[in-house]
């Protein structure tokens, strides 16, 4: 393998072969091939595409670079979700422990937040305990024994991905749609799964604002993923304004126990049942989308779901009397109302500046050495087009000191606006299949 | 200077800040900044392009990076020639001790030769002692003393364009026209010179083959010239055949010695004359076409060139008995006859099979660390269009051995075509300067 002249032929716009894309992963992961080239790569790749064929052979080497979760003779379906991430977006937490007491296996493999959008690992690390760093063998043994593991990304899986990534952070080649799919997938499906769900983001708080471009990336995972015998569906959500009302690691599992127990916001839990019908459709437990809707509502309705996340909590070290008493989750040291400054109707609440907020408060991340602080954050209870007078409460910020409660207030002042007429987008308006691109 | 942004902005095809240019080879150079950033930018630059104001700033950041030649008070024009290298090509050796004697200062830094193209400091050293490795104080004194130093690339100066070019050179970034122009012209301004003749070579032996992207080329480089001050024409001459009939490096001296000398052949003259003109226009010692033909020819008939070389040998350690005596450079230890298979017109002579067989011969270089023997290579006495007979020597082998003659007259059999017409490119189709371009 001549690695300049594979860089000068994708450079040109020419497709490499799956040979030439496995031994070049290969050998990057075994130190062989240095940085300097495959960052060139990369840049040749974001800026001329690859081939359908191309990204199936990247991703299969990226899977192959690792181990895999292994489920032989579990004699359930396994099936995971993946969200392309925003803010508010604590849909994980209610759907692991939901699908998973419909008799689903769902090994969930989470990110951290990085920017302005959160992960789940860092929410469920709010919970006193919880260790979400299983090896690959834990997993399959929780799975095996309460049908669902909560973990994230270990070494063992793709490390290709890893290495990827961390170069593409640094070399302004994280923007590459077949990048980017080759990336989830290939973690996605290294985890030995029947089915995925995709929830993908669009509005001006997701990575892909767009959504024509927003459903591209889901076709482009769909087929990778239908490809490799794995049946996977996309939906396509909202992210021009939170999801939920809580934005912020302890506040959203505080949010997500609330949906648990039947009381979650609308949005939120509509959300979440969407995608689990889609996770029961897929898994072949139940045939129709109604039938799959009350089975997921009946997982709340009876207790049953509140009770598996109590069991994973439990099974990965976190306290579970936290399933009766969200109290002894960490709590802010200062809270604030923010009022409506004037009377009128909410045109938007931009994520963005809700996202970029919590990280200047410590919730986030700007690199991923960052420490977060589970306890800060906001509840936004006004969504576009609710009406307000001034002085209504419109949300809290939740703070370590006076400072953060000063800017936190200001962002809310910048994020919640009244100006223009309201154009929020359908929280849920597409399906996207392998088939084709419905509207809901 | 947040490099991913840089790299990012360049990506999207946004044109960075001259600051930008400078404050990144600043840091590159002194090793602040990693090869995998800096990769990734130069696969983006060269497929995004640059900006002619960029291409300046990044031209001016490279010569900056170094130590530049001094001329002050030297009371002559400083005027230097690049060419952009083919088979054959010693004009170099020729004009470099002719224009000289017409009272210009000549600083002329070469390259050595790669791939299939020939460098003026491996013919060079092939003249018993002749030091190419020259300081850039050595060189001064040289020009000041005796008009003209024929030195190497020294490590101080443009250290910035090494360091890229190495880099280059194994991340596919090489054939961008912006890096090159700017790795050329880096070298070139830094040399302190009031003018700069170019000799852009089209044909398939360039590097550059189609005559509209070569004078594309040209032009570029000639706009960074005129704006840095340094006056700048250029000729597109043919590399379609070798230039003149010796290829190789002692055999290619022997061929400069007899053209000094009166001798030489006519097509190497005319190139040789022309851009010689067009230094002594630039440098301003002439005004006419006519007159400064006359001059560089008398400098030949009277001697003076000859002379002027044997001063540039004798001060850079070199035998200067050369002069008189070319048996005193390195001969091959077997030589061969290649005699036409057929009679017919000889339609094409390809300068790369030619250039390519050097290379397989030991005269040239794979990868800069071969070591090169001075004495292989091929004399070649038929061109395009001319007529053959069966059994008629066309040309000479110059090897170490039986197996280097078989390679040879292989090589010579596919170089040399009398297949189809004759179509040869025009041996100096156009001038090219600041104001446009004229068909000659």
């Amino acid at each position: 393998m001549v690695v300049p002249s594979l860089i000068q032929r994708k450079r040109d716009g020419a497709a490499l072969e799956p040979d030439e894309w496995r031994a070049l992963i290969e050998e990057y992961v075994a130190g062989r091939v240095p940085d300097y080239q495959v960052s060139a790569l990369l840049m040749a790749v974001t800026l001329r595409g690859l081939t359908t064929g191309e990204l199936a052979a990247l991703t299969d080497a990226m899977i192959a670079s690792g181990d895999r979760l292994r489920f032989e003779g579990l004699g359930r379906p396994v099936i995971d979700k993946h969200s392309t991430g925003g803010v508010g977006d604590k849909v994980s937490l209610l759907l692991a422990p939901m699908v998973a007491s419909c008799g689903v296996a769902v090994p969930m493999m989470s990110g951290r937040g990085l920017g302005h959008t959160g992960g789940t690992l860092d929410k469920l690390e709010s919970i006193p305990g919880f260790r979400t760093g299983l090896s690959l063998r834990e997993a399959e043994a929780q799975v095996q024994r309460i049908g669902c593991a909560m973990i994230g990304q270990t070494a063992e899986i793709a490390p290709a991905d890893r290495k990827l990534y961390a170069l593409r952070d640094v070399t302004g080649t994280v923007e590459s749609m077949p990048l980017l799919a080759a990336s989830i997938m290939s973690k996605k499906l290294a985890e030995g799964l029947d089915g995925l769900v995709l929830d993908v983001k669009a509005g001006s708080g997701a990575f892909i604002p767009e959504p024509d471009r927003a459903i591209e990336f889901a076709r482009t995972m769909i087929a990778l993923g239908e490809t490799r015998g794995c049946r996977t569906v996309a939906l396509l959500t909202a992210m021009d304004r939170p999801l939920g009302r809580a934005c912020g690691n302890a506040l959203e599992v505080e949010e997500a126990l609330q949906g648990l127990d039947g009381e979650g916001p609308e949005d939120l839990m509509e959300v979440t049942y969407a995608l689990g019908v889609e996770m029961l459709l897929v898994a072949g437990v139940e045939r129709e989308t109604a039938a799959a809707r009350e089975r997921l509502e009946a997982s709340v309705s009876s207790g049953q779901a509140l009770e598996t996340f109590g069991r994973i909590i439990e099974a990965q070290g976190g306290d579970p009397a936290v399933i009766e008493d969200p109290g002894i989750l960490p709590q802010a040291k200062a809270v604030e109302v923010f009022r409506a400054p004037g009377s009128g109707t909410v045109t938007s609440v931009d994520p963005s500046t809700i996202g970029r907020a919590i990280v200047a408060l410590g919730g986030g991340r700007n690199t991923m050495a960052d420490a977060v602080d589970p306890t800060v954050g906001f509840v936004i209870t006004v969504k576009p087009g609710d009406p307000v007078k001034a002085g209504q409460p419109l949300a809290s910020v939740f703070a370590r000191d006076a400072a953060g409660i000063t800017l936190g207030l200001e962002a809310l002042g910048r994020a919640i606006s009244t100006e223009g007429e309201p154009a929020p987008l359908p929280l849920l308006s597409h399906r996207i299949t392998g088939a084709g691109v419905e509207t809901r």
